[in-house]
């Protein structure tokens, strides 16, 4: 079956098309109805044979010089523009998000692939380092040294279900992985297969203008664990990116550690990035406080890593006044379309929780208006119930947040140290909130791979200082990101060459610096425009 | 009981010295005999105490400047040669290495501990990263985005048996470790004690003329697996740095990879270090390499991570010539005293253990002299065989070493395919053989750390450009070096600020670049002494 947007349900097994096999279907959340065409489940040899393909792919994508990666990402982004409003058309109608949102998404989507372009051309992957034979140093000369940075192998992408475009098919785990010189299998997630198929074209697409050996890239979906299972146990897959649920994660992480060869797993997992609103702030602006963090706590119905699910304060007149304001703002709050029937169903059962769990609910957003709605909820609780309290601590992913009201300074330094690892911490504050602030930083860079002020944790900026990442169970490796250049180098491992003859040097590290790129030479960077002292 | 070496036997926890307890002594190998003092073997209470002192040094620690860690480290190198031939003949006596080598090992040792601390006084630790605010973008503006790196958090070390200063209380992981920034608990080898005591109250010494709080650093003894395992288990031990056996470092791993809150291993653990005769280079000079390659072998009695026990050449005259002067020179070699009884009786059964798998001895060397000598032992296969029996790839350590007989060029290929992941690989090679080495290097890349030409695997550059790690089994993180300047990567986490006020900034991103860093800024790397245009 082919729909008019060239969505057949077929998985993308390098240049082969797999329209045979056990199917699913993806479903309209806001109508809690399935939605044509049929996807084929990918199954064991599905994996075989994609894994075998990008094995096979790897030695010469590898070796491809950057400028010409670089160009293939140019070329997936073009690519994807190209789909046009087919594209937001079906994601929408596989996630109940708005056009809007993922019009945005896509620029994002798109401004990453070329940013990793860009950064890759000027050298970012290989990283060069060279330190200068010493043929006359006693007691023994040094050798000539140089090294740089390769990727890995072929890596498995795990889709992320609540961003159909920035953390699927080509986002950022897959243009890291493409930009380092791996292969990627992309496992679509189930809630949005025709979105992955789309993309997953337009990957083809770009990839055939550059004339790259099909196993550079193969989508496979499906709905079962064992697929994913299956992925990561692959011998030939070497590292693993995904976002999603912490039990997903720790599954994979599992069976990677469990391998004969253990791998890599980039996993990004659970995060409430707590805010904390400092008490100056808090007296100086409670009411635009709560109205910011209202409108952060609701947007695309809460469904993000980084939405702020704790906020903590000291009690008194500003809190006081802070929650009356967001208490009103989430009453007021329409509900909204979750992404699945399942993550309506966890987020009924997270909010359930809360309540359980001794927090108080102080507000809800309105009515339900369809099958899979979220209405997004704020609740508060002592600080001593948070602290003698494990399951207040358990991120509930939707719109949901739970206010903790510590009786003074000391009480919130010891909330902050209480926290697990988290994506970010927040902290509102002005002059006067300057001492304490500082008492809660070095606490907060322990816990968290970004820490804001005066703003909110949700929106990712797409650059070479972000790091969307951070300890356990935010992420299960603290030493990475996910967004960001510096993503890149997940995928990468360095190799040094001694004494290797010029003729057989790989050009990032060749005498006379033919790529042009910065290098380090004998410990100091010399610019790609720089003359270096050759060798 | 105190030596007048200033050996005690005592536990270095923090400040306090454990001196009671049930105790182990060194051995002498060379005797077979017993040395004194006794050492305390430390228990699951003492691994909770250092861990306690780490995790409170731990947020002084990272946050001194780097020109303070880095007198630190400087100071430890002079505190260790401050030590005299004390150092060298505890060494000696516990080890079996000769003097000379030990001389210039704790060479190398110092000269590592200054190379890290000149790197990470010129910003290499820290890696900061600025993206300018662009407030006027639309559709939404970019926020502030300043990025460094911190330590991970205090880190186990595991001293290894075959380098008792450079591997060792002081050596390559400890070394990076607290370059980081990060709090180190030693486990020191129970074959060097008294030379790990030595080194500890050194480090000591350095700690207190920095004034630095006393959990930076504690050394714990024993010989018990559950040492290693509490230690690695501990709740406050953030990442691990291992060199030993394959077993050895698997098990750690697997605890690792088990903890509530799992933490990367930096395991260094199995090489047999292929080295590749190409056909021109054995044909022109087959004599002289079987000089150098058998010198390489037995050098400290075979006891190199990087020992070359794996040689691949083409049948035909050229090997033959290169067999009957290896065979030669492996008959005329000493038998020369291993590290440890243990060490020894694995020697003999891994021997025997070739014997037993196909390999048919060409030569032995000297007969035994002392009660834990090696006698170099040299192997000949078909690579027929050693394509079908996966013993003939387990590392023998020690000086034996298997030479495979290739019947072509394609076979030759075929071996370097079927090798397991190495720290190193090495060409023998002659302008003639290029292109034959041309098609190895691709499959080495993807094998090994550091591919060396016409050299030998042993001796380790400590320098910015060296990987001294590759894929598993030779280290089970191949993203990474246990040696140069790039291994400090290891034990550093990035975090990223987001609009913070500039009086609460740490100083690697503050404006004005306060402590002249080079920092990459909007993308671009700015050395320290350009004028940064300033935010």
């Amino acid at each position: 079956m082919i729909e008019a947007t060239g969505i057949t349900g077929a998985l993308l097994i390098g240049s082969r098309e797999v329209t045979e096999g056990p199917a699913f279907r993806a479903v309209d959340p806001a109508r809690g109805a399935e939605i044509e065409p049929a996807f084929v489940e990918a199954g064991p040899a599905d994996v075989a044979e994609a894994a075998a393909l990008a094995a096979q792919a790897f030695p010469f994508y590898r070796a491809t010089a950057p400028a010409a990666r670089a160009a293939f990402l140019d070329g997936i982004a073009t690519e994807i523009e190209a789909l046009g409003d087919a594209l937001i058309e079906r994601a929408a109608r596989e996630t109940g998000l708005p056009a809007a949102r993922l019009q945005g998404e896509r620029a994002r989507t798109c401004g990453q692939l070329r940013l990793f372009a860009s950064w890759i051309r000027d050298g970012g992957a290989d990283e060069p380092r060279l330190d200068s034979p010493l043929p006359e140093r006693t007691p023994l000369p040094r050798a000539d040294l140089r090294l740089r940075h390769i990727g890995i192998g072929p890596v498995a992408v795990f889709g992320a279900s609540n961003f159909p475009l920035a953390f699927s098919v080509a986002g950022g785990d897959t243009a890291s992985a493409l930009a380092a010189g791996c292969p990627v299998i992309v496992k679509g997630h189930p809630a949005h297969p025709g979105t992955s198929e789309l993309v997953g074209r337009a990957i083809r697409a770009a990839m055939a203008k550059a004339g790259l050996p099909e196993g550079v890239f193969s989508l496979l979906t499906g709905t079962s664990h064992e697929l994913g299972g299956a992925l990561v146990g692959d011998p030939r897959v070497a590292a693993v990116g995904f976002t999603g649920s912490r039990a997903g994660g720790l599954a994979l992480c599992r069976i990677a550690a469990a391998r004969p060869v253990p791998i890599p797993v980039y996993a990004e997992m659970s995060s409430i990035n707590p805010v904390f609103l400092l008490p100056a702030a808090l007296e100086s602006r409670a009411e635009a406080l709560a109205a910011g963090f209202v409108g952060s706590l609701t947007l695309g119905a809460g469904q993000f890593c980084t939405n702020p699910g704790l906020v903590i304060a000291i009690e008194g007149e500003g809190l006081a006044r802070f929650l009356a304001g967001a208490g009103a703002a989430v009453e007021a709050a329409p509900a909204a379309t979750m992404l699945t029937p399942g993550i309506a169903g966890a987020y009924g059962k997270g909010v359930a929780a809360l309540a359980e769990a001794g927090a108080t609910e102080i507000a809800r957003g309105g009515a339900e208006t369809g099958p899979n709605a979220c209405r997004p909820a704020l609740f508060v609780a002592e600080a001593a119930s948070f602290l003698a309290e494990p399951a207040l601590s358990h991120e509930v992913f939707g719109a949901s947040s739970l206010v903790i009201r510590c009786r003074d300074a000391a009480e919130m330094v010891q909330v902050a140290r209480a926290v697990e690892g988290q994506l970010t911490a927040t902290l509102h504050l002005d002059v006067a909130d300057h001492p304490l602030a500082a008492q809660l930083l070095p606490v907060l860079e322990e816990k968290a791979g970004r820490i804001l002020a005066n703003g909110w944790p949700t929106g990712v900026e797409v650059c070479h200082a972000m790091v969307h990442g951070g300890p356990f169970p935010a992420t299960s490796d603290p030493r990475s990101t996910s967004v960001g250049t510096l993503a890149i180098r997940r995928f990468l491992r360095p190799v040094c060459y001694q004494d290797l003859p010029e003729a057989l040097l790989p050009a990032a590290v060749k005498g006379g610096n033919p790529l042009r790129l910065p290098r380090l030479l004998d410990g100091k960077m010399i610019a790609a425009t720089e003359t270096e002292a050759e060798k």
